[in-house]
């Protein structure tokens, strides 16, 4: 899914302009210490680079023997990112958690293209607008075909007012999705629970509507399959205050751990087959096939001059698998074949 | 590249519609046996079939073990396919050979849009409009990192009189491409020459303006390379009369043998090293990335609904390789970097 780095690239940002005023204060800002009454994007960018420290952790903790590296980059048009991956560890192929902020101006064909998709966007489409966009980003692909991959990332984006007012537009966006190789029902059923647990204290309508968002888009139509089991995706989200939806994307980075690390702790360690690692090879192989054919984010990304090709390509897997007319074991694989061509309700509605 | 089932597939032919008065007559032509006098479309159908079987059995001799498996497939809507497909055998990790033959009838939105990039189609935008096409293409990986993969596919493809005349428009599509993981520059140029040699019977700028082509056609802009050592790439060709260019694409087609049987006799005993073998993947990745994000036939193809995936999907790597931030090593690869980020002409133009 799009994250914030790739959607500025692909929108075309200029260099030759400034950014907005609010944001050139923001250094300050910074420097000063944050409080509950600092603008949210630079709240929402202290969190995500505290939840890439946090979550990092504890990815090295279920690891137990590598370490993630960390790289900075600065963006010379205006942001910078930090990208930590961890590569062929213990437990995991490779697991890359990546935090970015970017701003600058938009030109007006990007702003354009930006009001198809948000009607409510109050900027005018004839001249560049500033803005601001941070987020997190994370890919866990584990060596045991047992354990699953995962994936999530959460974002918000701001056009500026020019004179340094209230941002003219703002949403946020995201989600997270579990991607297993072999069926674990209970799995499933943990993982989406728990996120519903997180939706479900800021809005009741939340976990149903995103759980669905998430079918949706994690359909890799060519092979008529879902990506994986599902969990939650949202964008534009912008249909309560900015803090309230801060506080809504809060606990949904939050959850993270407590979705994904008890299934890893679960699944780490079980013993395997060749024909299990075989399946999980051929499955990788559609992990690509969805990042590079139909993911939204990564294809901008692609395409786009002057991306950082290295932090898009960090979802792929280590190593991908494809065999000319392989039929899945029906008996091994058949309920996961089910599930990914009709997505179930691991929780009742 | 495109394969005609793919293009045909993706302009959404309708089922619904019958075929042009000329190809319902085909299969009586067929059956009666061919002449120098019969529609080119019928002897380019009957040369694809003749040159798979020919270049399936010299890659079996090149193999020396694993036999071509064949698969036919009947299209509904009209044609017919066979594909055969070499897994896992002593030389080839994989290897694909596919011809297709598809008639119908196209939608007037996939007329109009074909129009736009074939100014000079005789055929109305408001109708529908029988065509037929037919092509052979080929992807090959061999196991040996010394050893490198190859690619060609030659196509015809014609809009047809209603009535059962001559036919509307007509064009012949093709080319051919090399990608060695490890640059022997000599396989290079014997891969070129061959290529040359065959395209400078019929026309002495055919080599320089479709080896241009192809540099241009098969670069992978996000990462700043090509493919591989290129080759030649043409679409569209109807310059010359429809028999000369049967005889030119027949040339072309009778050359690959010559092209890549003597390369992979030196190449494919050479001894290895897990550095080599660790590169091929990473390079194999590439492949994919080209194949998926780029390449037209495979992007079409992937995005029609009931297109023979399958068939598409022949043509990546039985296995590859992703890792972040990976650096090539200089010394045993720089030559190879250069080249694919600045194609060189193997043979003076």
């Amino acid at each position: 899914s799009l994250s914030p780095a790739k959607e500025v690239e692909c929108e075309g940002s200029n260099p030759t302009k400034k950014m907005s005023r609010a944001v050139e204060a923001d250094g300050k800002l910074r420097l000063q210490g944050l409080t509950d009454d600092s603008p949210i994007r630079l709240r929402m960018e202290a969190y995500v680079k505290k939840l890439q420290e946090q979550i990092t952790s504890e990815l090295e903790k279920v690891d137990g023997q590598a370490k993630f590296k960390k790289d900075q980059w600065v963006r010379a048009e205006g942001g910078d990112g930090i990208s930590m991956v961890l590569q062929d560890g213990k437990v995991f192929e490779k697991a890359g958690v990546a935090v970015s902020v970017v701003y600058g101006m938009l030109p007006p064909a990007a702003v354009a293209q930006m009001r198809s998709q948000h009607p409510n966007i109050k900027a005018s489409s004839t001249e560049s607008v500033p803005f601001f966009a941070t987020g997190i980003s994370c890919v866990i692909h584990p060596h045991n075909p047992n354990a699953p991959t995962v994936h999530f990332n959460y974002r918000y984006f701001e056009l500026e007012d020019e004179n340094g007012g209230e941002p003219l537009s703002w949403w946020f966006g995201g989600g997270c999705d579990l991607t297993p190789t072999i069926l674990y029902e209970e799995d499933a059923v943990h993982f989406h629970k728990v996120i519903k647990e997180a939706c479900d204290k800021h809005d009741p309508r939340y976990y149903r509507d995103f759980k669905k968002w998430c079918d949706d888009y994690f359909y890799i139509s060519h092979r008529g399959e879902r990506r994986g089991i599902g969990g939650i995706f949202f964008d534009d989200l912008e249909d309560k205050s900015v803090d309230e939806l801060f506080s809504y994307v809060q606990s949904c980075g939050n959850a993270f751990v407590h979705q994904y690390v008890p299934i890893m702790e679960r699944r780490k360690n079980m013993k395997f087959t060749k024909e299990d690692k075989h399946w999980q090879q051929l499955r990788r192989g559609r992990y690509v096939e969805f990042n590079l054919v139909h993911d939204r984010g990564t294809k901008f990304g692609l395409l786009t001059p002057g991306a950082r090709i290295e932090s898009i390509m960090m979802s792929m897997p280590l190593t991908a698998r494809w065999e000319y007319m392989h039929e899945p074991d029906v008996k091994a694989h058949g309920k996961l074949m089910e599930v990914l061509k009709a997505p179930r309700d691991w929780i009742p509605l």
